[in-house]
């Protein structure tokens, strides 16, 4: 009757996040908890928020993790930028598309939708033509890297859209930060949110978040309260902003912000240039590897994410029983659809820590002897011989 | 120029939340990080609720821990059960009705504010009279143990008064689950939201809720959508839910959930009597401790919370120069007043694992020591003989 302590096993996860944490975050999350208003803490917030900086490649100011998952960091950019009445412009190429439209009517404004294929970038002619027949648009929102679909759509392409038709942009990092290039400065970009989980190779719970001084002016200028009291920035700002007098707000979570502060110093000192190098060589691997087995890509090349790879499900493969073979003989994960993609794909992450050469082999090893199982027939020894040659 | 690891010192923290976090729990917190979807992990997840129940004293189906911390867990419980044009009465006696308030206009509701002095508990007679006043009350909010005070109000008397007015009641339990009897069903509370970081002696980041089957009929018979994406409870039960087809919602932040189940396990071995009675000894102890060096309490006795004590800063004694020499000397945190008794009080947390006998001798030589370096006169031997003469 009694419950036990949960001991669980060590997986190796290649699903859309999250992914593999590397062990010296483990151990960073188990250090001794701080006051969170402990001037040591305090310390170590501000130089996660110079670290973010890095991350994000930009000298905003208000650059801080929200405390919890990314789903409220998409909540806080657009509670804080939306007002009730607002005319939102919302690409949708996936899943997390629609939840910002969701994010929108909640917020008592108008969604414009602009749609285009889940696997498909995002077409910025589309979103141009889209942007003149609104003119009254205050913001452009979109998702970088479409983790539903492995997508990548050009941000700074539409960061500059938004610029020429006068609105802000808000950004869904979430799978893209680590692992593609992401330059908000550069492409002046205006609110942006990533997750904790994916590329950063941290627990889930944290979402960074930045904005831009014009989407700060917006913030301020709001002429209602933001409806959230929880991710109002104003309050946040109290808190986590320099030379504030560090005012409570909320009890931050101390632990999982030694975690990402931990996972932001590897960034730093990996340096982000060969983050994005180690993310595109393992894709090209695994991308070889998997062709060789047989199996193809949803998304053409030009637009992949090397970090999240959506793969079709071969004809007689069975989708669950080949995932639950994966887990429970091997002890790895990968992804299954979401939305209009259940049941027919895969999505294959390699982020962060996942993004190594002994998770593709042990992938490509453990998926042919699942398919072959089922019927199929690929050969693992070719596979992984073609994955290595992309390497030599 | 490149920022190194952040290694923390190991505090005893002593105010009124983060509470020392047991070493149990810090170890599980590293332990490997499983997919949100994972099987093991909502097993996991299915015992973690089982264990709720049994902190909250509910057999409510919905019960769980909101992804964020405590005042997300306010924020689940006014966004679902308030609507556009609802009156929501609520007892302020400390920051946190305050807080509450906040959150009710920003549903666009109406606050009728009933007031009470800092320090002491909602009485339950001007409650009665200002439901009388207000027919048309839905919710009736209160807080049952107020952080920024350290008073403990009558919840099973409020939410008595909740039912005989047909309101639902919000309960905001932070600070008292797990130092205090909390009976959520025999109240009949209908909706209560909690902390991992208090009497749990979790980690910060979690908040645990629990809504009776009336709160989920007035959150499943709603006009108007909650305006809370990430904290829609009709959203997360999709993924929370018993049965159900663990729809993806958010990604739940797996490692901070490892920690809470490990936390609750504890408490589920200790007792809930047990661990009532652990903190009424302790308070006991500490109350005789710090009467013998002259300080006084703010709350009366009978409304006092164990685990949070607020006390009078003695004349000549400056708040901030003695909490720095705890901190400096003693690697000791106590907690400064909030609101109107900044400057006034010291908080003195006796939360979960914080409440034992070596932290009260700590406190006791290291607070004597700093006040007599400022000229006041005490002894810290006879307070310590004090304290401990209660638990002979």
């Amino acid at each position: 009757m009694a419950i036990s302590s949960f001991h669980p096993p060590r997986r190796t996860l290649m699903g859309p996040g999250p992914s593999d944490v590397h062990p010296r975050i483990l151990e960073a999350l188990g250090r001794p908890t701080l006051g969170h208003l402990d001037p040591l803490f305090i310390g170590m917030m501000d130089e996660t928020k110079t670290l973010l900086k890095y991350a994000f490649q930009t000298s905003n100011e208000l650059t801080l993790p929200i405390s919890a998952p990314g789903s409220a960091g998409m909540e806080a950019c657009f509670v804080n930028l939306v007002e009730p009445g607002d005319k939102v412009l919302v690409c949708v190429n996936g899943v997390f598309g629609n939840r910002m439209i969701e994010n929108v009517t909640r917020c008592g404004a108008t969604a414009v939708r602009v749609d285009f294929p889940w696997g498909a970038a995002v077409e910025p002619a589309a979103v141009e033509e889209a942007l003149k027949a609104n003119s009254d648009v205050k913001i452009l929102a979109f998702v970088h890297a479409e983790t539903s679909t492995g997508a990548l759509s050009d941000a700074q392409a539409l960061c500059a859209l938004a610029k020429k038709y006068n609105a802000l942009s808000i950004v869904d990092a979430v799978t893209s930060m680590g692992g593609v290039p992401l330059l908000v400065d550069k492409w002046q970009a205006d609110a942006v949110y990533s997750g904790s989980q994916k590329c950063l190779s941290c627990t889930p719970g944290l979402s960074p978040v930045t904005f831009s001084d014009a989407a700060v002016a917006v913030i301020k200028a709001r002429k209602h309260p933001v409806q959230s009291w929880f991710l109002d920035m104003n309050l946040i700002l109290g808190y986590w902003g320099e030379g504030g007098k560090r005012a409570y707000h909320h009890t931050a979570p101390v632990n999982a912000l030694y975690g990402l502060h931990e996972s932001l110093v590897m960034l730093q000192d990996e340096g982000l240039d060969n983050a994005w190098q180690r993310h595109a060589a393992m894709h090209g691997a695994l991308a070889a590897g998997l062709e060789a087995l047989g199996i193809s890509f949803v998304v053409k090349a030009e637009q992949r994410l090397p970090q999240l790879n959506s793969v079709y499900i071969p004809e007689g493969v069975d989708d669950a029983a080949t995932r639950q073979y994966l887990l429970a003989n091997y002890d790895l994960e990968i992804g299954a659809g979401l939305g209009d993609l259940a049941g027919k794909v895969w999505r294959i992450g390699l982020m962060g820590y996942s993004a190594r050469m002994e998770n593709i082999s042990l992938l490509l090893k453990a998926l042919a002897e699942a398919m072959n199982a089922q019927g199929y027939t690929c050969d693992a020894a070719s596979a992984l011989a073609a994955a290595e040659a992309t390497l030599a």
